[in-house]
């Protein structure tokens, strides 16, 4: 059986390595990225570099998208030149950005209109995830689609959970943002309230680990914390992109999230410092300003 | 060798399977409760009851209190009767409650006057962690007290963690209720953002558990949110008590911990509409009112 060609826009931290692991499955791949070295790394891996997303899309059965942030997905796929203008009906386009939920649904019901299904698929899990084919991947979208799109998810993740319809995905990825942004701002609290008490953090993470405080944010980005070791890893202000996805959509759903707007305003701290770039772990260096400034 | 004879003061929800496991393990007791119940259930199976504080501390080398607030403590110890009146130089007392470093301390420097050594030692692991000798107990004080007490703490926990000096086991067990309440409030956010986003929870919680967002509170606590299953466990008003610990520590030491201080809030919300009897994870119970009210 014939792999189907899969059209790969955004080869960047996540997306390159992602796409790598699409081309060792066997899938035939046309790429695009804004940049030129990393669509060359994939062409002498054995892909072919599209032109625009429009010539991408025309080349393919399944078009993905992982892109930075809700604007760039629209543009990419319904702006000229776009995706939009190129996919053949009965394709698919697998979003694996994290975007807003209401623009996900936006796209999927112009694409609709094409006959073109849609699937919502952000990941979780990092670089090292997406390098070892280990993602999360949390989707949105038809059943039988999701059936159907399995090796593909397969070939770059391993937890692969449908969490409903179309948008779902992305719900689910602002839920994943907003626990471990929280946990981030819990853990990097807890180690502030020891350093200041003269404890030291590093045996109350120990103890902790092994009691109902247990977390991998406790295990890893707690020992990042105790090393000073905030080299990203997921960048603070792409945590506060999603946090305000998150807020946003609580909003418009007319609720409120006030820890997640909390740690929002934290990541807004963190930038204003000029400290966007370094791991989001770094919500912890905040604090370590204010204990020194106490004392 | 003869073991050492254990006071016991405080036969509640957690005192009362702790002292068991003590019996078990063939540490002679003496001990006492503000009800009668359960002393007469201890003396059933081989202990001794004492008649007061005064009392329990003359017929022990140990003295254990396991109360449930520091005004608690600091009268059982020091009041009229209290243990501080009867405890023999060169005896330990071993505070398991959860009460301020700052009244640790106070009470550890004046046991200090006449002979007796003291450690902090509360515990996480609720009322299942007890029954099953399994609590997690974190210690502060002297070295050599540590290691001379670990019989008596292994008859009883499984993750037994010297922390620090005096004060630092009660610390520790402040920054893991900030932890473990900071995550609930984190996990109730999410739920109610995907819930009113028309997601089911539930598999949020699968697709999350799997991720960066995996904590022992997304999976227990979690679970319990979906089933509507706020029986305690860990009662909201004993939280709101240790996060007002939490936050207060910080306000002496010169820091801010704003989560901290927001789910502390949260908790006197749930107790304001009459419900801090139930479980901390009822911290979600709060949205679904919310959530519902948005529709």
């Amino acid at each position: 059986m014939t792999q189907p060609t899969i059209g790969f826009i955004g080869l960047g931290i996540m997306g390159k390595p992602m796409a790598k692991n699409l081309l060792k499955a066997g899938f035939p791949l046309v790429v695009l990225n804004r940049s030129r070295g990393p669509v060359d790394e994939l062409v002498a891996l054995g892909a072919t570099a599209g032109t625009s997303p429009r010539d991408v899309a025309s080349r393919s059965e399944i078009v993905i998208t992982m892109l930075p942030d809700s604007p760039d997905v629209e543009s990419v796929v319904l702006g000229t030149d776009g995706v939009a203008q190129g996919i053949k009906s009965g394709s698919f386009w697998i979003d694996m950005s994290t975007i807003a939920p209401a623009t996900t649904r936006a796209i999927a019901a112009e694409l609709a209109k094409k006959g073109v299904t849609s699937l919502d698929a952000p990941v979780s899990g990092g670089e090292k995830g997406a390098i070892d084919g280990a993602l999360s991947i949390m989707i949105g979208g038809p059943q039988e689609a999701f059936d159907r799109a399995q090796p593909v998810f397969q070939a770059m993740g391993k937890n692969i959970v449908r969490i409903g319809e179309t948008g779902a995905g992305q719900v689910a990825k602002a839920c994943n943002q907003i626990v471990v942004g929280v946990t981030i701002e819990a853990v990097a609290e807890a180690f502030a309230l020891a350093r200041a008490s003269g404890v030291d953090p590093a045996a109350v993470r120990t103890a902790l680990l092994g009691g109902f405080a247990q977390s991998k944010i406790l295990d890893v980005h707690g020992q990042r914390m105790l090393d000073h070791n905030f080299q990203p890893g997921f960048k603070s202000k792409l945590h506060r992109k999603d946090m305000n996805i998150a807020t946003s959509s609580a909003e418009e759903r007319g609720i409120e999230i006030p820890a997640a707007g909390l740690v929002k305003d934290r990541f807004d701290a963190l930038i204003a410092r000029g400290e966007g770039e370094l791991d989001h772990s770094a919500l912890a260096a905040l604090y370590e300003k204010t204990a020194a400034a106490a004392k």
